[in-house]
């Protein structure tokens, strides 16, 4: 069956990643999966939280966000409704625990990284897209802080690279890496968080139609497992490659 | 391996529905999984959501908080903080989502179904429990709702039944619904939200400590399955003995 | 003339008063007045307010709230509303300064006691009820504070007890114990606090009808003290029996 | 015992009360109650409430606030803070329900009367001062309702007039009026709200020090109800005469 | 052209300062520009803000609001609707700034200063007058600071005057102190604050129907200085006067 | 003398307008005055703000807003805070402003506008880069809405071009368009807002050290109006050529 824009169903859309988008942070990436366009930027900071305080460890947090015509249609802004929503506070946790899978918060020391991603433009997947550009903005943003002294030189404070993408079944068929017209006529949909070395950190699978089951699940995970190999590829030449 | 309250690692706690604990509600189930103790009642009430108007459809909504003392330690209320945590919209967002997956919309008319889901007494477990007698508690409402003439009495609202458990793994070996002691130890940490008919309605996995790999994540849904069919009978028998 | 519910005008509704119900709380009490019902919680916090820090006293706040379905009608959460409203600010306030009527502050060091009202169901007199288990929840916490070290066990710090009623004029005649038919009717309706000595601790008598005269307010006076005294009894039974 | 100001313990401070202060307003009263000073502006609106449209009544409502800087120290804003605070509301709250007992809400028609009390100076019985002065503002405003057709000329909105004063215990002594050095003194405070006709429309006793008997509250009620019928004498007095 | 209360295009209102008017804040004005009146205190606070501690300079902040029922329509308080909105945050922002512009803000050493402008009453040029009134009570406020020994009797915190006047063009001529109904009509508007020495603090000209040109720009320029220049002279009788 | 950058005193900073980043939105452009980067979109609404309703006229509106690294040190979030701050407020209502100023919005019909300027990277002169480039796009969602129906092929909504630059004075020479190290060492800071026409908008001067006399007025206003003529030019070209 042949996809809207042609791809097949175990291709993922065009990724680029361009490392070092910001002038202003310590580390940055501005992703793209096909038409979703997210600014990841990751702040070094001299503090943790209240609560970690003390512990000698370090800590990475994340926050999701939409700009308001990110999507087709206009959203109010969150700031301007006086709260944020419940998608973007489950968004914003699950940046932020992916990347903590894969970092050994000791090795920080008592240093904050905050991730930022915000989504510039929005056609599906911008939570995977996020995860994926973050991890790249994380790696530079330590990189900084061990060439400027804020954390130790001889720390590895990152264990594992990390990147995640979405997964769904369409018309019976399992296919990777939905753009927003798939997503909406996906019958179950699935977002995986995998590691570089292949192992899984979140799978989040949801019936948007009809419960799923066993097969449809194993067949999912596949698909998903190949296309975060494939992204930690695309990251992995990101980070050798200059910045921009 | 002998859990410290000497269940084997497939057995559940103690599971016990008090369907009609509520004399306002037209649905209500106080559940307990051990000594996770929630108040689910079910609002049957005249309108839907704006955005779902004149369609001819109706809908399920959910809200799950935590008194501020059913923990170990106290929290404060959202109420006074003046707004709701990621965590709360999050499982809000779940268990209306799995609500809405065994029901057939359209054959609820224009009426929607607001169910709360209060956790009295917490001991890990909350969000399972939550969804486990919020089912009941839905499906009490309805029987109210078709007996007073709200929903057409030739309808058939619901589709299949809903239920869910928590499963981890701990030092190695996968174990069934987690206490709170068990859940702070767990490495893998996976909520399953299934149907009666043993289908996937919901996955959540989530690495705590280490990435996992498939054969983990395979042994886990294996023990959420056998814990969600039994979890189904006792919601059955709370469903067919007389209300409080 | 005969009441609804079948009691004489200076009837109490069934009170019984579970003490211990809370598996976390150091204090708790599930009281009943009739279909209202009241989880009251206390925990023992080893701080003050910041304004009261380094005086050598404690301090003992409360917090009353409604579940959504506890009424008739659902109400919106005010954690989701983003602010808590007038009603429950007053009558939170009235709780916290009831308390503090009977505790000498002094003798609790610097520590503090917030006592958590929530009502699971409401059929009336919901604040006078949260008074009256509240006091039986201060009375366990400030029991386990003494028995485990928190406050010196040669302390005195409960001088006296305190319990509350609702008392009113329904078609010209005083009545106690207002269910919530009868609140509706009533021209005047007065909530009365009082010791256990039979002092007044708070009085707040409101023409919700016509205005009401001294000899009206003499008689509603008269059968709110002889309510307390019998509340009072029953609150004794619940501390000196073995709790839930 | 001489009081520091040198009044009787029976003698409220001097009271002065200008009616129609605003050029803006329907009705408006600049109320002193020695320093304290309270600006009150009634404002005729052609709707009602939404849960009361359509009954061919109308509502009066009332909202207290103080000036940041009105009291000895500076508070901060409750707009700042996003807040309205527990006391606010509650004495809002108050005003209204006072005002309303002497209004024949179906002789306003569709109309709302909101009361707006401004303490731009405090020094203890800022709420009482404000009902006083709220009273004179709103029979203003009624009087211009119906001079400009929007109330009919016909009809007789006010049954009855009405004023507040607070009462206190003191070393013993009742005294009426309490100044602020008065009320951090008083062992048991009062508030009382009566009609001209000398009814009570509110009463609310609280024992900020040790719980009060009978006697007392009988000494307190007696002293508040002569206060009261003064201050009905000068509200006569403001109405009668010339406008600001 | 006439205007429509008599006044020459270059007149200013009746102004009117009553320095001292509150007895409870350090310093104090109620200003009047025709039928607008503000209440303006000073509040000499012993800290500075976090971010300017230990800096051994002190801080002058303000805060505008304006009464519900100060205009012709009763708009709703800001502390209701929970956020203060866009008008009043610059306006307050704008009170600041130039109030500071002519402090020495060394010479105060760590103290802060908060001014409270609180419009009683509205008929345009609430902002002028703010800022005229609340430079007499800063300067009353820091005079009591020097007397009381919270601010060195040597040092000289104030280094000129500020005050502030508003101007616009209507129906082609430019004209000074624009009451509301002018404001209303005026194509251009411009707010001018300026120093008791003539140069300028702050200048905001808006072009509210047609764009202005430099020609225009330079006639409104010329009127609000010889405005200023007479308000200096108000500010310095006010300031010389007995207090209220 | 040189500034840091190497341009002369009236030379901008390098400007590039990108008309059409967005394929979402109906009209966008990304705007950069030097580092200083701003993405602005412009939605068309099929409906007015309720209070313009009916009049048969639209309406054109803008927020403004920071991404949290967009800056050199990171910024807390708004939406996190759970209110716009007053910086915010104040720039969106000038953007909204200045944009309407050469808009006829009777022309438009009852269409609304509604502009968002996302800083994605700032290095001073944000509100003017975002007035710039917010013109560019609100040009191209006018034209969107002509070729689409939306708004009369006939009308002529746009009566003039809008920009924006910034002055001021460093070390007594006035120069053009600051960044942000010349920002902060500026004495006096200058916004302004005018037509391709050359006609004022909005003039916003400020002293920020001491304050300001006529003769530096005038030369700040004659160096603005050389730099939005010059800015007049790249925004004729960037709505010429071919969008991205």
């Amino acid at each position: 069956m042949a996809r809207k824009d042609g791809r097949t169903p175990d291709e993922l859309r065009q990724v680029t990643i361009e490392r070092g988008w910001s002038e202003q942070a310590e580390g940055s990436a501005l992703v793209s999966f096909g038409r979703t366009k997210v600014l990841c930027t990751a702040s070094v900071l001299p503090t943790v939280p209240r609560w970690m305080s003390g512990k000698g460890k370090g800590w990475v947090t994340a926050e999701y966000a939409m700009l308001p015509r990110s999507t087709n249609e206009r959203m109010d802004r969150e700031s301007v409704k006086g709260r944020v929503g419940g998608r973007t506070h489950e968004i914003s946790r699950l940046i932020g625990r992916s990347l903590r899978a894969v970092v050994d918060l000791r090795a920080l020391g008592e240093v904050s990284i905050a991730i930022d991603c915000d989504v510039l433009q929005a056609d599906g997947g911008t939570r995977t897209a996020a995860i994926t550009g973050a991890y790249v903005a994380l790696a530079e943003a330590i990189a900084w802080a061990q060439a400027n002294g804020r954390i130790p030189k001889s720390a590895t404070p990152l264990i594992d690279s990390v990147a995640a993408v979405s997964v769904g079944v369409i018309d019976g068929e399992p296919m990777l890496d939905l753009a927003y017209v798939e997503d909406v006529r996906a019958g179950t949909d699935m977002n995986v968080v995998a590691t570089g070395r292949g192992l899984f950190v979140e799978v989040q699978g949801t019936a948007e139609g009809a419960p799923f089951d066993r097969r449809e699940l194993d067949a999912l995970l596949d698909l998903a497992l190949a296309g975060t190999e494939r992204l930690t590829a695309i990251q992995r030449d990101a980070l050798e490659g200059a910045g921009a």
